[in-house]
Parts: structure tokens; sequence; C-alpha cells
């Protein structure tokens, strides 16, 4: 049950991007399970992958083929992550791609792979001989919410977003897809997010915005701490909407701010809709030395499972809070400064229970299925931001009976 | 329901250690919460503590006490944990110190405070009032078993464990008490171990063991990955047994082995009475090129939730601790090279599922309550060895139900 996340329907056509959706059988019956994204010659595509040394064999071959050619084609199925499968699973992946290739006349470093789903289990490859030349069939600019639900794992919702604005005159249409609802569900894994804009990005601004709009959306979201074999967020750029961003330009901070908007709906979805997921909580730490020290802060407290249980039981358990800070690993740490607040109301005053606080104002907060927990650190001038969920029965059962 | 684990009832007094047991009402009411251990004059004393930066003020004070003077009681209540308290929580220490001192005709820095419980509520030092000579009326060598109960916090069983060997004629006796069912319970916080013999250990030789014995018992443990303001581990040697250990010695070496033994069955009582827990994991890792490395792998599988919950559905689901595997920091990780078994079923070979390995196989070692996860590295050769246990249904409701 998703928190304040609603279904993934209405949206903007990108202007050079198609998209393809087909009923392959990978893994699933009778569901969408393979999605071809089309971009128009000339789309700038940048990516970010997973950190995890044990990654996919599409992540391997993903990352190879972007560095040797400029990508017509991205191919993501859904229902086995070909993961865990050795040379034979890189080989399934350069396989798929050729044979994408083979069906539009690209060459294969042109296609760029995605897999989600059970670990260890040999890639099928008769799915993408029906799977691809069905979802070429249907490309069409209009198929982005269909494409939603195609890369769907344990996902209860399809997640999207899209905006738009005006740049002199012209319509920028930015719209994404993300999907994941555990940071790792080996036997169903994996993040991935696709967003694509018709404005120009400059090819040496791609990478780098690539890497910060995810650094402050996917790379600041857990649920339980794991990290995907498979994570991969690609950013795609047509240029197609007859506006050219030149770098440090007005237009240039305008653009980059509503892929921040989209790429931050996109990651905090995945979150609301993490496995579970009672609650949605922001983490802000601030007054930090360094981001590093900040986010050793955040995500401490967002993986403690004490911490994840408290917020499941609308408790404001001060103290757990206060004792994942003490443990973060933050050297000198002068833990009689810490402040920590629930949305408004302060609940730690210099390291101790702040003397203004009752449960009862500590329990109207979390009785709310969204909040801010809120801590200073006082010791720098850095802020960080990151989004976690709770820790309910529910995601118990998700992942202990998930084979069952 | 501990993990085969029994009731501590049967034990060996130690010469020279005299333990006396009451009711305060600290907090509970109608059972022991207070205990305090008499040490014969000339008792050796070493002490281990949390790493926790948030440490609770009996923390603080006793490392001051120790640094200062030979400790001539241990002062232990539960139900309040003294922390978060501020200058009031360590003043009530000191207090707490010098009313046993003064009933006993000792310095208060002979004094070592322990405290366990709630955290962040004023220690109620009624209490001790009430509790001191009580537990002083029925000091006594043969009360070890009550003093198990009477530490306990949200643990089911006492846990404590005895052991005897013989030198040169002489008997020497260790028998130790711990408790603690997650790492830290900010309610119902720590673990404490109090082990004492009545071997004579040279001073010099003290602090080195203790660190050495902890590192190997309560520092290779984790349930929830939480490390506690309050963790304390102590290591008595009375030198009542007529046994002179010299560094080097083969007595020595008997007597540390012995020691070894007593850390490790009380550090392992405390995983297999874990919080919820069904499944006592022991994990090894092997072939790692260091120390840290080998622990830092042992520790991302130990704690991730994905893991944990699928411990706990019996499903040997190699993909998930091969995953942890691949996001354990380690650098330069070829992970085509790792072994996984579940005790003697190998399910990764090479990084892959292994070809021999069938579900049957697996699912026949989780069937047990107690097996092995063994984990070679192939990257050099330290192995190193911790314990931890499974994530259930009722450690979600332990922690989210525990202040409802």
């Amino acid at each position: 049950m998703a928190v304040n996340f609603s279904v993934f329907e209405d949206f903007n056509a990108v202007k050079g991007v198609r998209v393809g959706v087909a009923q392959s059988a990978v893994r699933y019956k009778d569901r969408d399970d393979m999605v071809i994204f089309e971009l128009a010659e000339g789309t700038q595509v940048a990516g970010v992958f997973t950190t995890n040394q044990f990654c996919a064999a599409p992540v391997h071959l993903c990352r190879r083929h972007l560095e040797k050619a400029s990508p017509r084609y991205l191919l993501i199925n859904t229902g086995n992550a070909n993961a865990g499968t050795g040379p034979k699973g890189f080989k399934n992946a350069e396989l798929s791609c050729q044979m994408l290739a083979d069906a539009t006349g690209v060459s294969p470093e042109q296609v760029l792979p995605f897999s989600t789903g059970v670990i260890g289990e040999p890639l099928n490859m008769a799915a993408f001989e029906r799977g691809i030349p069905a979802a070429l069939d249907n490309l069409a600019e209009d198929n982005w919410a269909r494409a939603g639900r195609g890369i769907m794992t344990t996902d209860t919702l399809p997640k999207g977003y899209s905006k738009q604005l005006e740049i002199n005159g012209n319509t920028v249409t930015i719209t994404g897809l993300s999907k994941g609802a555990g940071m790792i569900m080996p036997n169903m894994a994996t993040m991935l997010g696709f967003i694509a804009t018709d404005a120009e990005i400059p090819a040496a601004l791609m990478q780098g915005w690539a890497r910060q709009l995810a650094d402050k959306s996917f790379n600041r979201i857990t649920i339980d701490g794991d990290t995907s074999t498979n994570d991969s967020c690609m950013l795609m750029a047509t240029g197609q909407a007859g506006v050219v961003i030149s770098e440090g330009s007005d237009e240039a901070e305008q653009v980059f701010a509503a892929l921040e908007e989209v790429f931050r709906v996109l990651a905090q979805a995945i979150v609301r809709d993490g496995e579970g997921a009672t609650k949605f909580v922001t983490i802000d730490i601030e007054s930090a030395a360094h981001t590093q020290e900040a986010l050793d802060v955040g995500y401490t407290v967002a993986h403690s499972p004490l911490v994840k249980t408290a917020l499941y039981a609308s408790d404001a358990n001060w103290g757990r809070i206060l004792a994942a800070v003490g443990r973060s690993g933050v050297k000198n740490f002068d833990l009689d400064k810490v402040q920590i607040f629930l949305d408004d109301v302060q609940i730690v005053e210099d390291g101790g229970r702040c003397d203004s606080y009752t449960e009862e104002k500590g329990a109207a907060v979390l009785a709310n299925a969204e909040f801010t927990i809120r801590i200073q650190l006082a010791r720098g001038d850095i802020n960080e931001r990151l989004w976690t969920c709770d820790l309910s029965h529910d995601y118990v059962s998700i992942n202990a009976d998930y084979r069952s």
C-alpha cells in the first residue's frame, strides 16, 4: 500500500522518444514484461549504475556500450535480472542487444540492455524472440503509462512523472519512469529509472548532470539498506523541442531544476511504494561538517531496525534516534549539542529529551503518514536530505514468504 | 523463544566473589532488579565498553573509576539505563557509587556502576536506598543464578555459564553472566557481561585479555546492527584459587582457552535469545585479505534485512547473500571467486549458483534451528567468525509494540 502516491496515468510525450511494450513471458504470464525505448538520432544519453561489485551482466554491457556508441534503443525486461549468471549471462545480454539491432538496423552497441527480476536463472532468450518484434510493433510516443506497468516487479503501482516548462516560447517536456520497492530484492531485484527530455543538452553536461541528479534523488533513498545488483538510472535528451541548453545559462538552470523535480518524485515514489511501507519519512541532517558525515548519520538512522520499527508503531522514540546518531561513526562527536525535531516538534535538546517535549506532541506528528526527522549536528554548515520508510510486519512477510 | 539455550541454573562459585541481589523497584515491581558483586581485595578487573559516542553516565563513570582505583564492588541496576540524562544522570551515577561506598567502607572510586533499561528517564535514587542495603544483606558466593535473573530486561531467559579446570592440582573456576536480547533496545537497553575467575591473572595481562576475549565474543555478535549506549563487559580475577598465571605459560594458555569458551557461550546466549530469533546462525568468513574486510563482509551479510528474512523463511536465498557480499565495500573484489556454503552444502560456486546445488539440499540445512553460512573470498588467509539470528515477525512486534 503506497504512501501518498497514485497510479501513473497522465503524462506528456517526449518528442523523439517512442516506447514499445510487449508480453514476452520472460517469467510472468499474461502481463507486459518487455519495454523498448526508441531514441531519435542525436539523442544524448548518460547513465548512473549500481555500486554493488556483484553487478549484473546487463549493467556491465550497458556501461561498455555507452562508451562505444550513441544509444538508439533501450531494451528492458522484467522477471529475470540476468545476474549471477556468469559468462553465459553476459552472452545472453549481448545476444538480446544483437536481436534488437538486427530488427532495427542499428549496431548492437547502440542498444542498452536492462534486466530486473530473479537472480541466478538463465535468461529465457525465446522470450526476446517473441517480445522484441511485438514491442517494436507498437512503438509510440504515448506509451509511457503502459511502459510504467511493463517494468514493474514487486511494485504495487507503476511509477512515473511528467513535467513541462516553457522556455523562450517553446515547450520542454520531461517524462520519466521508475521502478523498485526494495533497494534490492534478489529474487525480484532492482531500482530502475528512465528519464527523458526533448531539450537539447550538450554532451559535455550529460554525465555530470546525470550524476548530480541521481545523487540527490535515487542515491538518497533507502528502504532496507540493500543495494541492488542491477540499479540503473538513465537520462536521455533528444533535443527535439527546439530548446538548446548552454552551460551556465538561465535555461540550463530551469531545465536542471525541472529535472531535479522529476528525479526526486520518481525516487520518492520507490520509497512510498517500499515493501510493507506505511510511513514516508524525510530525514534532514543539518549543520554537518561535511557531506559524508551527514550521510553517515542519515543512513545510520534510516537503516536502524529499531528506529524503523518505532516509526511503524508511531512511537516517537527519541532514544533510538539519538543512539543511532551516536553509533554512526562520526569522530569526536559532541552529542550534547545535538538537536532533533519531528517536523516542528523538538524532541531532543542538547543531547537529551527536550524539556518542552511531550509524548502527545510526538504522537501527533507520527500519526501522519508523512513527516520529517530533522537532526542538527552543530558541527558545520552542510545539510543533506534523504528519504526512507518504516519497517513493518508486511516487510517481513513480503521478504520471508516470497519464494514459499 | 531462545534457540537451543536453557535457563542458567547450575554454576560453580568463584572464590573471592560474593553476589548480592535485591528488589529495589527502580522500575519493575516484585522482581530482582539490583545486583552487587563484591570482589576480594586484590582482585584484578578490566573492562570493555560500548563504542557508541552517546554512551551512558555509568559507562563514563566506570571508565573513570577503573583508571583511579582497584574496584571492590560492581553495582548493577536494571530498568533504567541512566543514558540521555545529562549532568544530572552523571551525578546520580556518582551518588549511587557513594551510597554503596558509604555502606561498605570503601572509596566511591572502588565502585563500578552499570545501568540498563529505559533511556532518558532520571534514575530513581530511592530505589538505591532500598536496594543497596538489601543486596548487601544477602551477599553470598552461591547467588549467581539469582543474579542472572536480576540483570535481565527483555531477555526471556537468564544467561550464565560456568567452567572449571584443574591446574597443578588446583581447581580454577570461571563463572559469568550476560544479558541482552537486542544489541540495543533504547527503552530496555544494553548488553552486559560479567565474568569472574579465581585464577590470579597479572594486572599487565588483564586489559589485553579482556579486549581479546570480548573481540572474539561480545564483539562478534549482532542481532539488529544497533550498538547500545551502555554495553559493558567486565573480566574479574580474584586470585583466590592458588593458581598464578604467568604470561606465556601453559597455564595461561589453558585459562585463556577456558575464558574464551565462557565468553563465547555468554555472547552466543544473547543471540540465541535475540528478539524474535528463531534461528541461530554462525557466519564464517574465510580467506579474506585482512580482518576488517572479513568483518565488513560478515556484518553486511548478518545485517541485511533481506538475508535475515530469508533465513527466517528457511529460504536458501543465495542471491541475497551474494548481493550482500557484493555491497560490503571490499575494494577490487573478484566475486567470480566467491564460494558460499550452508553447512557442508555448497550453494555458490565461483560467484554463481553451484551446479550440484538443489533447493532441497539448501532447505534441509535451513530446516535446522542452527547452521553455518560459510563464505570463502579467495583473497588471503584471514578467517573470522561471527554469530547472528534471523529477522522475524516477532522482532517487529517486540520493537514496534514495546511502548504501546
